[in-house]
């Protein structure tokens, strides 16, 4: 069991790396958490390679940027926080007025103390991000504009895990590495994708492998299914694009397009056992955001679905220097790990179940039913144990057993245990 | 487009006509609505041929028809209303006594100044309908009575118009032409027929051909559909029965049996994209009435539905000389033209669309998409663009997307050509 | 027509018998029932046969049983009530301390006048149950136990009626004899079978062949199973577990697994039609407890569902000397069986019906249709056999024809007799 502060620790190591889609920050990234789970592997793809619709981009890194008032003091310096430079900003270096720098510089009139995170990957351009309360204090004048930035042919990285278990059949864990300094939406994913491969690790038996994938948003997940679809529709039982899984608020599933596939049962399935109804958020697949969006996609059509916390796009931090280490905590961090390892749980553990017997076992016999019939002889767990038994026909797996018959999860697992063990049911999968 | 005061016109000028299932008043109406659209064929079929398990019926016509009362005064003059007599009456010349005349006089009492729409089709017998206003002012004595009428073999005429389209897969318009002076339960249908026929002409790339039919109600049907029904399973995508389409009321659907097929879906679809939903009437197959009742008939089958405002049964002046020409109005049919044509261009531009790629396409590229992402960028009309997207995998029509995504259908349209035009989407009928 | 109080009266005349799973009481019981009906046939199956997952139990059966207290007075005896004695007890002579008596001792703290009913059939032992009212009056000293019965191997009885219909299709109806001086929660059940069989054996013409099962609950369905097992699956077209039919209160029906098959549509259907709905209460599998628990087992899944009035385990007579004659009436039994004739009347008669025409038959030439068409010359029992013809395509049986058209099921009866005289609908079953 990880415990969320050993969680919010990485956090903070990672917190300061300039990620994008690729480079230097994302590569730094990667290699922080190597030293967490060895078997990751650091992989890459070429600049400019053709994946599905889309190319690979180039690779940006940068050493400086910053703004010089009049007065010749720095304003904005990328040192400072990493959201003030626009991703994948040109190089420049230039003097301008004070109207002239306002077109490329980006502030929010609405969360005036929030720097906002703009991108530009698919056009050149160049801009700053600040705090509208700072640019309106700016006085005219000639401002100095310095951006050290550089694009060349070059990789984006990812990371990726396997770990094998007795079917090649896989559940994939999928999250991303290409934001700068935010914290719910960008490192909450990448730390709970770590402990979620400590506990898989762990596990004395594994039923399905796994695989969890660290790649830049869109770009990543697009160009890994372009390289990989064959397997992926082969193997993939059910995936879980992790992003925005540290806050405290409510727990939120984001149905995949059609909203039944293997990971939207479990997942929607495991909320409702383990989270109040008036915590849960089901949102369906038109409030896709992440990468969802690719693995969802017509054509692709993996089982996958999102797990967040506040959803990405819900929440007024989102996307702004607010989004930052005091938004997520250690509590929300292990709830999120806990529902997780809960998943996996039932996953490993579902099948449809099979009673080795035409009308009802005799459960007496074997120490399971009262041998003396009065009312009131018929316990609770006894009525689940015949309830599950009604259902176990080999059409029903666990959820389904559940659902119809009222009872809990914890409770069915025991019961599943007991008739196992008494021989009186099996997996009618194997 | 054609306006509304033109159709109303059209109706003042056919309002006189005396029509009946058969006979001269129905010649005379086709011939007037083939000067309007010249295609118009008038057909017909001989008087005792079987069709089904019916049998066209003799040609029935009317040269005069009256009641003097006891002082040589004509209260009852088939000239003056033809509604006065009853449908198919035979031929009398008597005198007789009051009390004898009123087993053959019809009012109705609730409607004191109504003159009731009475018919005796298949049992020959002869009648008169009055305003039972009138009726109780009636005085004991002898009156004469004199009907001038003829059944004779002869025919059962009926028009149709077919206009080809690129497909010989066919849309059919069906109304009658069998009702005296009437104007919402008869008149309407014809006019809005002749109106729709216009406006298809015009169109300048029909994908589906087109057919309307303008017959006797049931008999009609009955025996188009025993004619053709080979054709009729093969070639109708979708067939709409026109009845009672000239006031302002509701917007009314008839559902065909299972209410599942195109032309519920279809004519259901448009009525909730443009018409608020307190003005929408949905009926059951149970409150069907007009032509529906034999196209959608057991072993009959084909995909159709009614259209109606206020619908034949549920307005007080149904089957009387009160639905008049005032009942109805140039701006009720020019609405119920409007949803017509809205209902011609959705199927027209019905299709199952298709990504031409895995995952999203790179819509910024083609200038689809913002280039610098930050937030708020993101229009509403893009995010209806990818929730397109996400549906168009050929297992959706346009009307299956509208209701999954809520983009509405006109901003639908839009994006389909955009779409098409960047070979990003493709019809998967095709 | 069986009138309740004939079958009232038979319940007095069982009610003093001690039944149990097997033995003499079991035995009498059913050559009372006997003389009802001679068809009635008493099986029987050997003590120590395997059947599925269970074994035929011993022969039990008892000659005399009491308690007496330190002054020598019975304080108990079976012959007072056979309910004082645990089923299935071992024979006993001893005498024992009131402390060590009282392990043996079985009362309802709750219901301190009623001795409760409690059996041991699969593990041996015994015991004596009383009013706990009766308990607490007992003073300390020796008491005197005598339990004079026998376990040996013997048979299992069972009694079986099979009235044959026209098909080997067959309709079945089980019940059980299997508890002592019971009346709800026991003899209701065998007294509405024979007034069934009586009912079954005056009709004039039987589509469905009829089995009728009197055996010991639980054991006695899963040894009948086993023994014909591929009999039943070919041939049962839908059974009913008749339990507790003897109240007035409300009619039960409890669903089979999924509340699908034959037997749950047409009770439930009737009851719908003949029962005002707060009256009925509609119970899913997970509410089973009588016979209907192996009838519909996984692997079994046989059509069956189970009707009561009060259902057990559901009132506080339960299970208890005070599930009396007292709790019953012969309103109650009427009722019951009334229910159960409906049920057998719409199986008989209940078929997929078809028109012989396609559109809409002429009804007026055969009289079914007003020749006059006026307002208000439509009555409902026509517009009952349109929406009849409407939807008799050979897809919908009675019931569903009456679930969608709203028509009541005797009036589709007559509308079914009316057009199958005439020729216009015929079963598309045969």
């Amino acid at each position: 069991m990880i415990n969320g502060t050993v969680m919010y620790e990485w956090m903070k190591d990672l917190w300061p790396i300039n990620r994008s889609l690729t480079g230097e920050g994302v590569r730094e990234t990667l290699k922080y958490l190597k030293q967490l789970n060895p078997e990751l592997q650091i992989k890459n793809y070429q600049s400019g390679e053709k994946v599905f619709d889309w190319e690979i981009p180039d690779e940006w890194n940068v050493t400086e940027a910053w703004v010089k008032d009049p007065g010749g003091n720095k304003i904005i310096d990328f040192s400072w926080n990493n959201l003030h430079l626009v991703g994948y900003s040109m190089p420049i270096k230039q003097s301008m007025r004070l109207s002239d720098l306002k077109n490329y510089l980006h502030t929010l009139p609405h969360q005036p103390n929030a720097i906002p995170y703009v991108t530009s990957y698919y056009k050149r351009t160049w801009g700053f991000c600040l705090e509208h309360k700072k640019l309106e204090e700016l006085k005219d004048g000639t401002y100095e504009v310095y951006i050290d930035s550089c694009h060349k042919k070059g990789v984006l990285n990812f990371g990726e895990v396997y770990i094998a278990g007795e079917s090649q059949q896989e559940i994939l864990f999928s999250t991303y590495i290409c934001h700068p300094s935010m914290a719910n939406n960008e490192l909450s994913g990448p730390v709970l994708a770590s402990a979620i491969i400590l506990y898989l690790k762990n596990l004395k038996k594994r039923k399905y492998s796994y695989r969890i994938l660290l790649m830049p948003e869109t770009i990543g997940s697009i160009s890994y299914i372009s390289k990989n679809f064959n397997e992926l529709r082969k193997n993939v039982h059910a995936g879980f694009v992790l992003s925005c899984v540290g806050d405290e608020q409510e727990y939120s599933i984001i149905n995949s397009r059609y909203g039944n596939n293997e990971a939207d049962r479990t997942l929607g399935f495991i909320l409702s056992e383990y989270v109040s109804s008036d915590k849960i958020k089901r949102y369906s697949f038109l409030s896709r955001g992440s990468d969802e969006r690719q693995y969802c996609s017509p054509g692709v059509d993996l089982p996958f679905c999102g797990f967040s916390r506040s959803k990405y796009g819900t929440y007024e931090e989102y996307h702004t220097s607010l989004d930052n280490l005091d938004f997520v905590s250690p509590r929300g961090l292990e709830q999120s790990y806990v529902i997780m390892t809960k998943v996996i749980q039932l996953l490993e553990r579902n099948c449809y179940l099979k009673s080795n017997f035409q009308c009802e076992p005799q459960l007496g016999k074997r120490g399971l039913y009262p041998n003396i019939s009065k009312a009131g002889s018929y316990p609770g767990e006894l009525r689940d144990m015949m309830n599950f038994l009604a259902y176990a026909d080999g059409k029903n797996d666990l959820i389904d057993i559940c659902k119809i018959t009222g009872v809990r999860l914890e409770m069915l697992y025991n019961i599943v245990d007991k008739l196992t063990e008494h021989s009186v049911v099996y997996s009618s999968d194997e």
